[in-house]
C-alpha cells in the first residue's frame, strides 16, 4: 500500500475523533485547542505513553492499543477523584506503517473516549522507529477535593478496588480471555474514583504492582503499611491460572497494570466507601492497614512476613 | 556507567524542574497535577514531540533538545495569542542512555521553562528505541480572544514576525552560528503573540514552511493569499548563506522550523500591529495579501508567479 503523507494520516486518524463536545470552543485542527473547563473547579493533568515492544506486542489488536493508551491515563484521573474532560494524542509511527492499522488504533481510542465521555481535542503526528501513543488527559475535580498520595495517616485502612494480578497473567498469548481482556482493555475506575473525595483520605492508581505503588503512597505520606495476603482480591480466572505457578501470589502483589484504585480509608468511613463502591458497581476490599513508620509489609495468615522477589515494574528494566 | 532504574532517572530528570509555581496546587510526583489556571479565561492546550533522527541529530547538544522540545510548543501557544502556564513532559529513551546526557536534556528544558515562565507540572518516563520528548503545554487567553486559523478575510494583509528560513539553513553541521541557533534554540514569539488578540484577525505558527502553513491558514479560512518574494524578511546571515544555493529563496518559502508567527491583519490595524511588534522587540513584515479564492501564490517583482518545487515539510516523508 502507498504510504500516506502526514496530512492524509492526520485526516485518517482524526476522522472518528472530531466533533463538538461540551467545553470545547476549538478542537482538533488549530495550533492549539481552546477549552472551557467547568469554572471554580481544580484542573487535573496527566500524561502517559504506550510504546510498541514495551507496553504492547503482537498479541494486541490495533484497537486494543488505542483503547489502552487512553485508558491508562483515565486511571490516573480516577485516582485523583476527578472526572476526565479532554485528551490530546501524540502519535509516533514508522513511516511505512499500514494506514489501515493506524485507522484501527484510532477506532479503539475513539471507543474508549466515547465510553468515558472524553473529548479528543488535539494531538501531534511524527515519524519514529516504533509505534507509540502519548496521551495527555485533562480533568476536573471539586476545588481542593483532589485525592493525593501524600495524605494517608496511620490507622487508615488499605482499600483496593476490583481484583489484582489479572492483567499480569493476561500478558501471555494463550492467556484465558478474562485475563487477556484485563491486560488489553483496562477499565479505569472513574465511577468509583469520582465518589471518593470526602470518603478516602489518599489514593493512587495501581499501574506498577500493588507493593510498589503502595510503597509510593507510603513514602509520599510518611507512613508504613501492612497487607494481609489472604485478603487480596483475586478473580476466579486468576485463581485457576495461578494454580500452576511457582509463586501464585506474585502477579497480584507485583504484576502491574491492574489499573485499580488503592486508597487510604479512615475506619469511620468504611460504610460510606462500601456505598460508593456499590453505586459504581465496583468490588471493594480492605486488605490491610497503614501504620507509623515506613515501608510495605505483606503478612501471611499466621502473621509471618513474606519475602518478595520484586516489588513491581521498572519501565527501564525489561 | 550503570544504567539507572526508572525512579532514579525520574529523580534525575525532575530535580531542576520541581518547585512551587503560581497556579500549581500539586506538581510533579502524584498521579496527576492539580492546577488552577486564571479564572474566567479560556484554556489553550497543545502537544508536540521531538524525536531523535527526525527532529534532532548528533549536532544538537542535549541542552538544545530539551530547549527545543518545549519551545516548539510555546510557539503554538504564541500563535493562539495566549500565554503559557504549565507543561507536562513525556520522555521516551533507550534503556542504556547515559544518565548524564539525560540530565543535560533536562537542564535545557528547565532553562526554556524559566525563560518563558512555564511550570513543569508532570510527565512520564518510558523505554523506547530512540530518545524523544513529547511535551504538552497549557496556556490561557482572554475568553473568546484566541487567534484561530479560520478567521482571515479577503483584503487582510499577510504579516509575519522575525526572519524566515534561518532555521532551515541552520541544519547542516557547518552552518553559521546565527543560523544554527535558530535551528537548535528557537525563540517562541510569546511577547508578540500575547499582544495580537484584538489586533490580528487570524494566526498560525510557522513550523512546516511559510507556503505550507499559509496554505493551512487559507484553507481553514476559505481564502487565497499572494506573497511577494521581494518582501520576505531575510536575515543577513541567511542572505550570505543562500548566495551559493541553486534556489536562494527555497529555505525561506518552504524550509520549516521558523517558529515565527504568520497572521492576517486588517489594513486598518497595521499601525497597532507595528506598535505591538515594537513593544515586544520583534520585527514585523507585511509580505502579501489575502484574497477571495483558494491557494497560495508567490509572485516575483514583475508580477510573475513562482513555481515551487515543494511547499514545506512532511513529517512522514524524509
Amino acid at each position: 500500500m502507498r504510504p500516506l503523507g502526514e496530512f492524509e494520516v492526520i485526516d485518517l486518524f482524526t476522522r472518528g475523533l472530531k466533533g463538538p463536545a461540551p467545553g470545547v470552543a476549538v478542537g482538533i485542527g488549530d495550533d492549539a485547542a481552546v477549552l472551557r473547563p467547568p469554572p471554580g473547579q481544580d484542573l487535573v493533568a496527566t500524561v502517559d505513553a504506550v510504546v510498541e515492544g514495551v507496553h504492547f506486542g503482537p498479541a494486541f489488536a490495533p484497537e486494543d492499543i488505542g483503547w489502552k493508551a487512553l485508558a491508562v491515563n483515565l486511571s490516573d484521573v480516577a485516582a485523583m477523584g476527578a472526572r476526565p474532560l479532554f485528551a490530546l494524542v501524540a502519535v509516533a509511527m514508522p513511516r511505512d506503517l499500514d494506514p489501515r492499522r493506524l485507522a484501527r488504533v484510532a477506532r479503539g481510542l475513539g471507543a474508549c473516549a466515547r465510553r468515558y465521555r472524553v473529548a479528543v481535542v488535539g494531538g501531534n503526528l511524527t515519524a519514529a522507529r516504533e509505534l507509540s501513543l502519548t496521551v495527555t488527559v485533562l480533568g476536573s475535580v471539586r476545588r481542593g477535593g483532589a485525592l493525593l498520595r501524600s495524605t494517608a495517616r496511620p490507622g487508615d485502612l488499605v482499600a483496593v478496588s476490583g481484583t489484582l494480578g489479572d492483567a499480569a497473567l493476561g500478558i501471555s498469548p494463550g492467556a484465558p480471555s478474562a485475563l487477556a481482556a484485563r491486560q488489553r482493555r483496562p477499565r479505569p475506575r472513574l465511577a468509583l474514583g469520582a465518589r471518593l473525595p470526602g470518603v478516602a483520605r489518599a489514593a493512587i492508581d495501581l499501574s506498577d504492582g500493588l507493593v510498589q505503588d503502595l510503597g509510593h503512597l507510603c513514602e509520599a505520606s510518611g507512613v508504613a503499611a501492612t497487607v494481609e495476603l489472604e485478603r487480596l482480591p483475586l478473580s476466579p480466572a486468576y485463581r485457576r491460572a495461578a494454580r500452576g505457578l511457582p509463586d501464585p501470589f506474585e502477579a497480584a502483589l507485583a504484576g502491574g497494570e491492574d489499573y485499580e484504585l488503592l486508597f487510604a480509608l479512615p475506619p469511620g468511613r468504611l460504610a460510606a466507601a462500601r456505598r460508593a463502591a456499590a453505586r459504581s458497581g465496583t468490588r471493594l476490599s480492605v486488605i490491610g492497614e497503614f501504620d507509623r513508620g515506613n515501608g510495605v509489609r505483606v503478612v501471611k495468615g499466621g502473621g509471618e512476613t513474606l519475602r518478595l522477589r520484586r516489588a513491581g515494574h521498572d519501565h527501564l528494566r525489561p
